[in-house]
């Protein structure tokens, strides 16, 4: 086989052209990345956690009828997906306050919204991914109305699903983003979910616990990232029995790095 | 404490009047029926199941925003609720074929719908709960078109919850059935979820084996219907350790019954 092309590489994911006109693969990386790149580290096998429970929570949001670019896992970190012309918004989605809106509005983090909040970042490594507006969005012509409303009414039911299913293991999702993209149908466009969900880009806190799930453990120095991303994937039962500790003690492995 | 008033008793629970105006108590029987009634019998320890399952998945639905009748639980087999008027309608929500559509309509139980299906049915034990369209609903006046709107907003975001809730726990939701029932505030009827929701009126099925955990185990006279409602609570975190076996075996127990 020849050697495939590198259409990009962004700051956790690879992606490659695909086998067919119209797709590409999406390699994992394990690089971890915080507050726009600032802060760079990795986290041991983190692209092949990802890459499984993204395959995962893809293949349930379609059989609900979401559509997404998700087409077939290829092997431990990459996946097959259809290309899109992605959407330059990410969409966040939030339960509970936590992170920037907790700093930026000043509300204590884990405090529960008084309904589910949409917010919209244009997506702009070199401006820090600002916060936007609808008007900025209409404006700059970034996306529809007909396309935010598609994105609006897919992130809630996105939500919803989600909400449900880390509840049945034990998680609470705070919040989570989301990225969308265009693909072509004769001549009209559709939008379809994009890139990934994974601990990532979720916030997933543990229901007895309060413990972090999530990249925030690297974020903030938490220590424990891959046993906590190890954690989601075996509640979602993505890992063969034995090869993860079914008891989570991030803990004991936080008082081990002497935190 | 004098003794309270019984305002109705239904097949599977009754209803008395509760400790403040607009609220009622709701009581869970063991009491099964199943063909409008025809079938008759009991199922050891459900009512404190669906309690406690109806609980759950109430609370569950409240914290993303869904609006329902339940107050809290008051004991093993009673909950609070609020007193609503009772919207006549049946709503059932359908992923997969199953029961009277596979039957009415010839599709083979257990084929994924091309999407979900809303169906609606005349709440009326002596008329064996007959499908009505929503031109019948409009023409008798049973619900209003905006009343009609919000049930099927609700319906569709409890029916992606709950499907996220029992992805989660290895369950996939066949189909299900809501009611909904109206409340004033001021001079303006308000309509929020009523009854309950628990393997009574669910279709529950194990993603691994396809066995059944909801009431079909009674309809078909499979057996093993306790162990199949205690396998739903103990999945979703309701049974205290070592309470309901952590195997179920439902096998086993209809090859005791000689089936
Ligand atoms: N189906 C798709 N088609 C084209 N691009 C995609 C698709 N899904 C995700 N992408 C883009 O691929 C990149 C994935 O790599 P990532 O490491 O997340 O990059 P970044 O550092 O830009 O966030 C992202 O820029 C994302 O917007
Ligand atoms: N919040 C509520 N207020 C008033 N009635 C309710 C409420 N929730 C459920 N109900 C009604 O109470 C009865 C519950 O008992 P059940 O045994 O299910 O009765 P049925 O045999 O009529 O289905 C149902 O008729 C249901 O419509
Ligand atoms: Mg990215
Ligand atoms: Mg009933």
């Amino acid at each position: 086989m020849s050697r495939r092309r590198q259409i990009y590489e962004g700051k956790a994911k690879i992606l490659y052209e695909g086998p067919e006109p119209g797709t590409l693969i999406q390699y994992f990386k394990d690089d971890a990345t915080a507050f726009n790149a600032q802060k760079r580290g990795s986290i041991a096998g983190k692209g092949v956690l990802n890459n499984r429970i993204s395959e995962h929570i893809f293949t349930l949001l379609g059989q609900i009828g979401v559509p997404t670019h998700f087409l077939r896992r290829l092997n431990m970190r990459e996946q097959l997906i259809r290309q899109v012309e992605i959407i330059p918004i990410e969409v966040v989605v939030r339960n509970v306050a936590a992170g920037t809106l907790s700093k930026r509005l000043g509300i204590e983090e884990g405090t529960q919204l008084p309904r589910t909040i949409i917010e919209y970042y244009y997506k702009d490594d070199a401006l820090g991914d600002p916060l936007i507006a609808d008007e900025h969005i209409a404006a700059f012509g970034w996306a529809s109305q007909d396309e935010m409303n598609d994105m609006a009414d897919m992130a809630i039911r996105v939500n919803d699903f989600l909400s449900g299913l880390f509840a049945g293991i034990g998680i609470r999702l705070i919040d989570f983003k989301l990225e969308f993209g265009r693909i072509w149908e004769n001549e009209y466009a559709r939008v379809i979910l994009a890139d990934e969900i994974s601990p990532d880009g979720c916030r997933l806190w543990d229901m007895a616990t309060n413990e972090k799930l999530d990249k925030d453990r690297f974020r903030r120095d938490l220590g424990g990232e891959a046993e906590a991303y190890q954690e989601v994937a075996r509640r979602l039962g993505l890992m063969p029995e034995g090869e993860a500790s079914s008891v989570l003690d991030l803990d004991t492995h936080r008082k081990k790095r002497g935190k």
